[in-house]
């Protein structure tokens, strides 16, 4: 089976298209600046191509999309019938969804519903259905959370302190994302672990960063919140901040909330305190030259995720198996080491040749003396959506 | 000597005329509507006495004070000769103060440049010393801050992960509070631990809370940040929460900024989360008549004392004491136990037994084979304030 994987930000679509059974990728990609010109990178048969394309809507980018993969030179398949189903990578399933399910009239409804809760992913993610739905009638839909997975919190993670008729009446709890990573992360470390009772503790440091606390396989607290905002210090956003911060912006500063919260998630995290960059390398090459404030910088990123994992493990009561991953969490040697420096009162313990060295595949870098397995295991988000799509299609 | 502690609020004002030397009380008091009718709770010579005072303004408060103290069946002293020095409790220092200060025209000009940052607390602050000083002009004015004690936090505990410039144009960082409650308990536990090289976590539990580490007796990380609001979960405060929280209510509640803020710091908390109460005692009891939402809210109020704990003792890289102190940390030991549940893997263990016992002393409730020191220790916040004022006036 073939399974069209597709990622709908607000002006950009990833792609891959991928056989879910053995997980090998035909061809994968990205459309940028949809809406504005249109470009579009792909990757298939070993070579890598960046051409323009008209795109004044997603619409247009699917349709390039469906014919780069069947014509020309980087062709991977002959007709677009050769594409068995369609899986969406949704952010914001709400507490209507638990798991992945096959997208139809009523789904669409319910997502509708919840865009408030993700006005800027949500409208993107119910638009690349609708289209794939207009394109290819015959096909199945599916759609996967990043929320799901971490339904499974109790109220005693998911809830905030205030008023319970705003929990009930507007939804406002965490939510929590990166789901379909922390799944896959955390499964993967089970394997490794290879126990049925576990307590891991997965580390998604990329853009976007989050940490997710699982017992027995299941999600139980994540430091992403009603939005992707809350939680560690990420590329643009501040992470976790005292809520007076929000209101004060506004009065001092004449901001509005919109601004704020553009603030907050565009213009804050490593690139508003270092001044530097949004990118950790480049804040990493100016600390190692001295400059004062990408150390400072580097110092509050990995001190908020050595301070998320000790106090997860304090909620699982220990922890078997600490993972690191994504881009940051799988490159950064640096950040690992300084997340796991001073953690041996918890039996957590380094061993710092293991770390230095990079490498694409899962492996384990703590000493042979750590009471606690540290992991770095390569994310494979596309590879879930696609797995989870066909095992709802397949019969 | 004796010195007159007072603790001016927007309405209330607490006083204490205490000998630093020796630590004898010997009155104490409270002032309560001030500008609405105006009672006095006055407790001298072992018997509390209530009684009606017209009080328009703080200055007919502080007037009604030492005419108690000094005339009547209640009074301490002769004249108002035989006070020699007032301390005064300041919730807010900023950045201009790392320790306690003899007021002067010059202090009294940087706390009024810094009531945007405390606009609740700061200006009955301020008034308290420009009445002592206009009625006692010979005395000394000490001020004693909540803040100044976190003045050693190093600069990735203090920054949070905004704009660089608006740390420094608007100062907007952590400041921490309760600095005199931590400063106390800890210089309580280092002679307790009888260690020079310390590594402690104090818990100041009370209807405001925050969690304090410290490194060698100095302030390294603080729960509560630009305002009281941040951190623990209170009786009327939230505590953390997503920032997206503060504009998500103003957009789908209609609410102001002003209105946010009064929601989050008096409406949420034990208060939101039970709709029972804002004193734990009270949830507590319905907890164990079986309500739910009073099971949860004491499961999420601890198990966020317990998340910082863990945290701070990552970031102080192990933990040879953890303190309880204030209103619930000093009586309630369900919530100790509920704390420390589940923390052997950090070598935490309580004593049930220990725990237990209601007291009023200074005492350990560790069993014996743990190897972090579990204290419950009364803070005495009045007192620091007086010690502070007699080492600043006494030559």
């Amino acid at each position: 089976m073939l399974v069209l994987v597709l990622n709908s930000g607000s002006s950009s679509l990833k792609y891959q298209l991928m056989n879910p059974q053995t997980a090998e990728v035909k061809a994968t990609g990205l459309c940028e600046r949809i809406g504005i010109d249109g470009k579009i990178v792909h990757i298939a048969n070993g070579h890598k191509t960046k051409t323009d394309h008209n795109m004044p809507s997603h619409k247009e980018a699917i349709l390039n999309v469906i014919n780069i993969l069947t014509h020309g030179d980087d062709k991977v398949i002959n007709s677009i019938d050769d594409i068995q189903a369609i899986g969406h990578r949704v952010v914001h399933g709400g507490e209507f969804f638990d798991k992945s399910v096959i997208v139809d009239e009523d789904v669409i409804a319910k997502l509708e519903s919840i865009i408030p809760l993700a006005p800027l992913h949500n409208p993107a993610n119910i638009m690349g259905m609708k289209i794939t739905r207009e394109l290819m009638p015959t096909k199945p839909n599916v759609a996967v959370f990043d929320t799901a997975f971490h339904q499974t919190m109790p109220a005693s993670s998911f809830m905030y302190a205030i008023p319970y008729e705003d929990y009930k009446d507007f939804g406002i709890r965490k939510y929590g994302f990166h789901g379909t990573s922390h799944y896959y992360v955390s499964n993967e470390a089970q394997k490794l672990l290879n126990k049925e009772e576990s307590k891991i503790i997965v580390c998604h440091l990329g853009n976007g960063s989050s940490v997710c606390a699982l017992k027995d396989g299941k999600s139980v607290e994540t430091s992403m919140g009603l939005t992707p905002l809350e939680g560690l210090i990420m590329g643009t956003r501040s992470g976790d901040l005292d809520p007076t911060v929000v209101t004060f912006l506004m009065e001092k500063k004449g901001m509005t909330g919109d601004e704020v919260n553009n603030y907050l998630n565009k213009k804050s995290g490593l690139l508003g305190v270092s001044g530097i960059s949004s990118d950790l390398r480049e804040v990493i090459e100016e600390a190692e030259e001295g400059n004062e404030r990408a150390i400072i910088t580097i110092e509050m990123m990995t001190n908020r995720i050595k301070k998320y994992i000790a106090s997860y493990s304090a909620i699982l009561g220990g922890v078997d198996a600490i993972c690191f991953t994504a881009g940051i969490g799988e490159n950064a040697n640096l950040v690992r080491e300084k997340v796991c420096e001073n953690l041996e009162f918890m039996g957590i313990k380094l061993d710092d040749e293991k770390n230095a060295i990079r490498s694409g595949e899962a492996r384990e870098i703590n000493s042979d003396d750590s009471k606690v397995k540290i992991y770095v295991i390569p994310t494979n988000e596309e590879y879930v959506i696609a797995h989870d799509t066909y095992e709802l299609v397949k019969g």
